[in-house]
């Protein structure tokens, strides 16, 4: 165990390699919900249904694929997108909640 | 409602933008698994436990602020870091119980 850096050291090293990644993730999430609030915005306004299943098999069927090439596991980058589909449909429910009853909020 | 892009336009747009990010999502993801596998493999070797809960703290209360600034849900940055978490903990799990018993595989 000559040169190997002690735990706490390679630990640190490693650590602060996940918090950059973790920012990079969270800006990269809140572009996301950038873009699929403005997807639950139209979808109320032409009364289109929230959720879209042909488009969630395209979208799993792919970052299955993306996952793969990534060597990761892609049964967790699917489950993974489905929480995050599953935030975004909540999210749409309420956009059309609102548009739905404009004047909720005035008595 | 002149001038505004039907929506299968607008949306296949704002899909495309999607797709981009998912792609970096994943390959974020698929590097934040190699460095947390790394820290797995370091646990392992130096007998340190799995979980961390000093770090998680810390980690979840610096996710919490990343999220504010960027406009992100903090409950649902929160929700998604104990999403990752978990995954990672069964990793370091697996492979504590590898590195435990190396000659599992040859009875």
């Amino acid at each position: 165990m000559t040169n190997q850096p002690c735990p706490p050291e390679a630990l640190q090293d490693l650590r602060r390699s996940i918090d950059n990644i973790d920012a990079a993730l969270v800006a990269m999430l809140a572009e996301r919900f950038r873009c699929t609030k403005a997807v639950g915005a139209l979808k109320a306004l032409y009364k289109l249904p929230p959720a879209d299943p042909a488009r969630e098999t395209q979208q799993i069927a792919r970052l299955r694929q993306l996952a793969e090439d990534a060597h990761l596991d892609p049964d967790f980058a699917e489950k993974f997108l489905n929480f995050i589909i599953h935030e975004v449909i909540r999210h749409h429910e309420a956009i059309a909640l609102e548009s739905a009853s404009p004047a909720s909020s005035t008595p």
